[in-house]
């Protein structure tokens, strides 16, 4: 990348104070930033960093007492992702056609632009949209189908007869469609598995982490509905449906035939029970275990999750729970006298 | 798949009511059924979920008085398993022979029936036993040894020297054999690594999740017992054994050389320190971190876990904390005066 | 493996009794081992079980009255270690040379003595050092770059432009640079993804256990500083830095852009928010949450993480809350009479 600050304002908007000319080949934040790079100043929490970097030039909130050419805009931040977004753009990795050792099974549909990485198997019956993107040692089960302009990381494991919708991204080492957990004892000795014969359904626009599980349905689909962004180490159990733009944070679980609402946010480990409903918005703090319904746009904290406001008097009152304890003991001695 | 209602039938057993005739094409949940699937009625709390299914069949305790065909059994949720273990073994997906691309390398067994995907490496020296089904892109190291009638997913990672028994399930991206983590302050600068010179033995009908680890012994073996279920993302450590028949929901963790005896169940997120034991038919509640060894039957939760009557005390108790809080102050503001 | 024993006296050190002609096969603990094997007595409390050994040889701390040859030595338990060393040396599994399914692409370099396993994947600009052996179905992004005398096994993911140290171990199914999880709410209907331009540079000596993740930063690296010892199922968010010789249990996580110190040690299953700094040497107990800067130095526990103290002594109270209940509400009857 190479590009004068002229043109960077070109892409980000916002009024260039200081040398167009100044040449911009990379980015950084601005501790780490070197010579060349673009940093931006979120706001004047940042001032003091802001004289101390060696970043060639900053987007910034407002023109800063600084020997440094600077883009200044109203938001920084996100003129900044702006910028990142054409740094990706450029740095993009794009994988031209099908790798000599992938391998194709009969009945596949590749659409058109459709790059396979080394060692990639697509196995028989699946379909691959146009402009999907799959890296190397990576396998499709039989009969899956994969959007258009998907991004689908080395070593990923999709079984069979998942549908995948367009613009999703899957990280490394993720796993789509194994089997649910589901058995019968049979009251005697042995655990009967229950044959998991439904399917994984996930929508548009959606992220899922590196390490993450969705597990196929026993019967109908699990379903991860449009915009999910996913963590790592997540999971789904089967028959659970995520709605449309959940957030969820590593190592959240979610349990079988769980429902969650739209836009609800699970933070880091969280875990939810199955059988039950989060409703839209609910947000629910890290490290939870939610065991009972969550109405909408609750928040909830704590193990088990109560509501947050409540979770918090609790935790107060917990710290000074050994001092309660010895004046307690104090009081009964003299009620005793 | 097509049959008629009247070969499900004889399938599942039970009385048909209506046209034995009637096709059908697929499965499904009450909800979710399509035309052409069977779905069944649990009990009579789900009649109103029956009324208004698309399902062209049903499974039922009695006759519901219903415009549906119907097969009335005693246990309706069996039956259908017991027909889903039909529709599982059509919808069985064999790999029939050594895929091209496989790597066989010297001195390999394979038994009579044996399928290998694309990409398989079956190391040196290593065995698969007869009609074992392996998937793409998964690793079989060095001398190890795979029973009889195995599945293992794609781009599962095994290691070298592991024992693997009959019938043994493995989903996509599970470790097996990793080091086990075992580390040696030097006292001054470094922690040396404590080789992992032992090995995993897997037994009879196991079945393991996807994305779970199970680490090589330092010396000796890892052992996990016949008919062990373990769900996604669980973690045994090295020398663990876990016992016949055991139960580990999704994320449960055993640290090293700690025992569970036969038919334990740990919940969801449970984590059991190292060396301790846990005994036959306890059941440990998911999110608990044991510290110490459990008795052989016993109920346990919470962290640190407790006895199950114990702990709902103390959880009870603790929503009320605040109130005895304001209520103490109360009585200590009176008692000083 | 066939040695005399005064041959692993030469190995490991320490005064030997009994007959040096036995012949040492292989090495066991005391319990499990079998004739032929070396074991160990760490302690008096282990004299017991040295009773009733199948061992041929044993190390142990002073001489036992007991009919099998003995090395005395001041500490069993490293100088077993040291043998083991030896034993894992012989042991060492060496792939040798280039697989021919092996894919090396454009403008890679490979050191003397690099060993690719099957359907390895080196993607185009990767440099791989001297003596480093990569296990089969391991793929390496574009560009990245892995030192000299590294182990990386089977099924792992390292993505693009990552920097890798020397003698580094990497186990299976872990994932190295995928994307942070950065998003930024576009105020109306959808989450931006914020590009992570960044990447994920891992300094000497480190082990990373099976199924981790480490994601690269949104800008600079994520950083893994020498001699990092990390278990099974750890993450680290983008932009974290984990100081020297610092230990993570299994499951442990640290959250974006959160620095660790020198020589922290997390316990199994802590997570560790983001944002924040945890002192040198401080120790973070199993199953704890931290919300909050550690100090140096000190030791935290719980959710969310407090002094260890008192922590413990919160605990302690919490066992005795349903009493504490029931004797206040009894006071405050008799307070209202």
């Amino acid at each position: 990348m190479e590009l004068f600050l002229r043109e960077v304002r070109e892409i980000i908007g916002g009024v260039l104070h200081g040398d167009g000319d100044t040449r911009i080949t990379g980015v950084g934040g601005l501790r780490h930033a070197r010579e060349g790079d673009l940093a931006f100043v979120k706001d004047f929490k940042y001032y003091p960093e802001a004289h101390l970097t060696s970043a060639s030039a900053l987007v910034t909130p407002e023109k800063i007492d600084l020997p440094k050419p600077q883009i200044v805009t109203e938001n920084p931040y996100e003129a900044f992702i702006r910028f990142l977004q054409r740094v990706a753009e450029e740095k993009k990795l794009v994988i031209e056609g099908v790798h000599r050792t992938a391998v194709v099974e009969e009945g596949v549909k590749l659409g058109p632009g459709v790059g396979l990485g080394a060692h990639v198997v697509i196995s028989a019956g699946a379909a691959i949209g146009a402009g999907t993107i799959i890296y190397p040692n990576t396998t499709i089960g039989l009969g899956s189908r994969i959007g258009d302009e998907c991004v689908i990381y080395s070593n990923v494991s999709i079984r069979e007869q998942v549908r995948i919708g367009d613009r999703v991204i899957i990280h490394g080492c993720t796993v789509i469609g194994a089997d649910g957990f589901g058995f019968l004892w049979d009251g005697e000795e042995e655990n009967i598995k229950i044959p998991q014969v439904g399917t994984v359904r996930i929508d548009d626009d959606v992220e899922i982490g590196a390490c993450c599980t969705i597990d196929r349905a026993a019967l109908d689909a699990t379903w991860i509905q449009r915009g999910v962004k996913m963590d790592n180490h997540c999971h789904i159990g089967h028959n659970a449906v995520i709605g449309e733009r959940c957030i969820l944070v590593a190592y959240a679980k979610v349990g079988g035939s769980t429902i969650l609402g739209r836009r609800v946010v699970l933070g880091e480990d969280v875990g939810v029970t199955n059988n039950i409903t989060i409703g839209d918005r609910a947000r629910i703090g890290g490290g939870s275990r939610v065991y009972r319904s969550v109405p909408a746009g609750a928040r909830f904290w704590g193990s088990p999750a109560k509501h947050l406001a409540e979770e918090k008097r609790v935790q107060a009152s917990l710290r000074k729970l050994p001092w309660l304890r010895k004046k307690l003991v104090e009081l009964l001695k003299k009620s005793d006298q």
